[in-house]
């Protein structure tokens, strides 16, 4: 049954900040390994590094209508993840769709399908991470919802979870969850800054990690 | 039968350069979402757009002989389209064709293969649409055709069609339509502008294409 | 069984450096063709161009334990091959290896798989080519082999072969076959410039290459 | 965190039969075209169609320790659907444990990576849907979790949910759904009856649906 | 404009006959090589070799409306050849299709997307060629074209065209060369039959066909 | 330099016999998870597992010339496994080639791009592994080698290594090490045949292969 929810809880705005500032692989460590959305999940132009609250749409093939609606719930700071429900390159989302967007306060899209008039969108600097880059139209016939849990480039978004989205793709982190990955990744970060400092030096990563001994006892033989 | 057609007719050159400038997403959406070849055709570096009339090659795989038959038989402002006879992803094209094709007058290549040589043709700022970057060298041993209809990337191309081409990807008009699409596309632009305008100060799609009630008839509910 | 191979030889720096100017289409050609890898072998960055000896690492999928054994047998201008033992794009790279291989001077890195920490790896201008970019995280579980002979991306790589990449992919040069590929790619070289002139000056491939005859004995028709 | 979760519930089994009979296409058509997994999901051997409980399982790449963990949670009519935690080719599942699985009364595994030994789980009668048929062998040395909710081939799936599989591919139902699913489905089957019985006698779709009308609205034009 | 052209000339039944006796790989053949479709076009059980006047048709992703209109132009010995406007792996025709397509007198179906119930046809010897099989049901609302030229993986295909297809995949001849096409084909087999007799016998493909001299001059070295 | 090498040294004929009759599955195992191709490669029909000495043959895309070269070179129980210089998925292997493969002793062929006339080789009984079926035929103008080192589908083959290819697959055996791994395939044998008779009896893998004690210490929750 197509529907639109129209509440849902968000996860406070500094804790999404931070997630955006640990950016993708950071954040996908920090909650172990998980919620990465798959690679063919690319973003149309190199730099972006965002984090934004869930909105999430499910779009028949071909059928970009339910764009429309789903803009109507987005408030400041959200992201739309969208998802069809059967594989789908068209191109569903271009530049009107993303001043619409803008206009409410989204800072960008995610969506496993196409979107086009991408010269548009890096002018703008409203940042897309998609499936392919499509000029297909497509039209508005067919229903679908606004805010269900959906199944997106292999991974579960519920709405309000927090999406994290740079040059190295797209990860989910739970709402629920937000607050403690973000720690996690805090205390990552700080960690990589000395192993970084010392493998710059030239400290081998077998030492630092203590790695000998368990490499012998699994049995590498050096020859 | 391998064989070279020489004589076809070419659109106007103002009625060309007009769908350059409208781009590949108005244009295939003036022409009723019609023309538009496959997304994996994409540009070797962007922020080309171009419009020109098709030379069509088909080429065996692995051989890229035909090329050298097609560029004598290009005019300024042509654009070669080469479809091979099976898919085949060999870098038929590199920096020396390029220079060729550019001193008939050549503006441009779209190819269902690979390319090479992508640092020299981005430095010339000659443009290819191709299906993949590959070194891969080929042969000269066997025949193709020239100017001789093609289907390439799934898109039917004759001779002298247009080929508008963009970073959102490639598009076909056909030669006897190409006045009609260029004012439908005119008509599209003017049209975009008032709606951009309208969507940037917040107006919302659902209003200002009037869907709610069809929505609702639809059967969509909000919860 | 897991070995390590810690000897091995590596051709002239000179003649390595030769190649890296030649450049991987080239290159190719001068040896007749041979030694490409598959066109997925993307580089994260364009306008890299390097080469350098291989090492070779075979990597379990999702497990990138082996690159850090891997580093230890770097010796200046090397460049790592990875190959997984079965096909995987978990992100077996990123920013803390890249300063670990470029503390023992590792120049570059080659991988069936993927990597991540890309825009740090592109701020560093540390050039990888791989199969995608993916922020998905490995364990180190599992052994694989260090300079054992590989086949990577369809090209069989010996430890101490000469890598050459850049924008057109990634070729492999027998080191035993080195000095004479980079003659036959130097030659190769002084007479495409010569043909580069004469095709710019609009002299025709047919003629500069004398195609016509066999063009006609094979059958093709102008009409 | 890697967790085994032991308790959950099953829908009954008369229903789970009634899902089974009425198989993949009418089932996904019964609960508005959704849960169905992708295409790439291919049945090892044809003429398959069986429904059960969802035992769900995680699995790192290229590891199939999980496996063993989660036959012990199979109670009889189960079906046991694997995801790996990044996308993976290997073969995780043969002919040893297919008679494990069987012994404690599992039906069929539904494996978004490989199987292999597939002429014996042929010769059995043990039915396996996959993403493809390989013979690569899996190591045990990380977890992965058992009975949370995953996403299979593009479907969410909870213990505990109908998995319906046949030669059209893979569908799941929600437990909760699954009574009114199955009601739906029925009701489905003897409306297509009546329908099969009217076109084998001649009478078109067009008449049939009353499709004419609306088609001359939307302007279709007959030449 | 979506349209259904109502008229278009067919061959002769004796030469469509004769067609499909031949086979994909014989008429492939006999016309040079050409109109072989991509060979992601798969029959869904083996064994079915069939030739029929094509029924050309495009359809929107996600909507198989116009498969009813194309049904009311079929003759019989017809085959309905489907191009979707966009690529789509739903699952556009299933048993009801096939029962109201057969009591037309189709005798088949080529479709660049997906099938379903593939067990039902199956039951019913109702051969069909397609890009996947597919349970994903579709929407009827968006119109599509009948018997307009069509590309159809690859291969351009005009109403009337013959389509040939069994287990090597799917072959299109042009109807005006049909006659010439059956008689070049048979020319082959006749030529097949002598060859087939001499190779079982022994003889090598190098002295049947005189190949010696030219692989020498060629410069192939035996080592 | 396009070479036919015509002495190499074969494994013995009990060895190989013994290697088919263990197959991929326990032969990769046996060889430590190495040698197996890509799993694109497949059987065009089921049941047939064999084992034979390589004759390996380097094709140019789109030219099966080198093939007839190769046929002369084999002795009976050899199977041929060609690798394309560039992928192509064209049909270089019909009816024909297999009637004089097969009356030189050949017994089958592994090939990573098209095969045709499935239809025939089924009927015959002459297994064919590829990554694809295709009626596309091909040229003969350009040479390869034979019996030089190749990769093919990701696996590295001399010439006179055993091939052992059955429905899961191809595996690649170095003929130095077979008498080795078929004793090695023969004690998994001897092992596997108690293990099953136990899992068959219910017994866990989790208390057959005591994994219990790991898995709580790798930390692994039951809830």
């Amino acid at each position: 049954m197509p529907v639109v929810v129209q509440q849902f809880e968000r996860a406070d705005a500094d804790i999404i900040a931070g997630l955006a500032e640990a950016g993708v692989a950071t954040v996908h460590e920090a909650q172990q390994r998980s919620g990465l959305m798959a690679n063919h999940m690319r973003p149309i132009y190199t730099g972006a590094q965002i984090a934004g609250s869930a909105i999430t749409v499910t779009v028949p093939p071909g059928d970009n209508w339910m764009l429309h609606v789903a803009i109507e719930q987005v408030q400041p700071g959200d992201i739309i993840v969208v998802a069809p429900t059967s594989p789908c390159d068209d191109g569903y989302f271009g530049d009107l769709l993303a001043h619409s967007l803008r206009a409410r306060g989204g800072i960008g899209i995610v969506i496993e399908a196409g979107v086009r008039d991408t010269r548009d969108l890096t002018a703008m600097g409203f940042p897309a991470w998609s499936k392919c880059i499509s000029a297909q139209g497509t039209v508005k016939e067919t229903l679908g919802s606004v805010n269900m849990p959906i199944a997106c480039a292999g991974a579960i978004v519920h709405p309000g979870d927090i999406i994290v989205a740079d040059d190295d793709g797209v990860c989910v982190v739970k709402r629920q969850d937000a607050a403690t990955v973000l720690a996690a990744a805090r205390t990552r970060i700080d960690a990589e800054e000395d192993k970084r400092r010392r493998l710059e030096a030239g400290e081998l990563g077998l030492d630092l990690y203590d790695m000998r001994p368990r490499l012998a006892q699994k049995g590498l033989k050096y020859v």
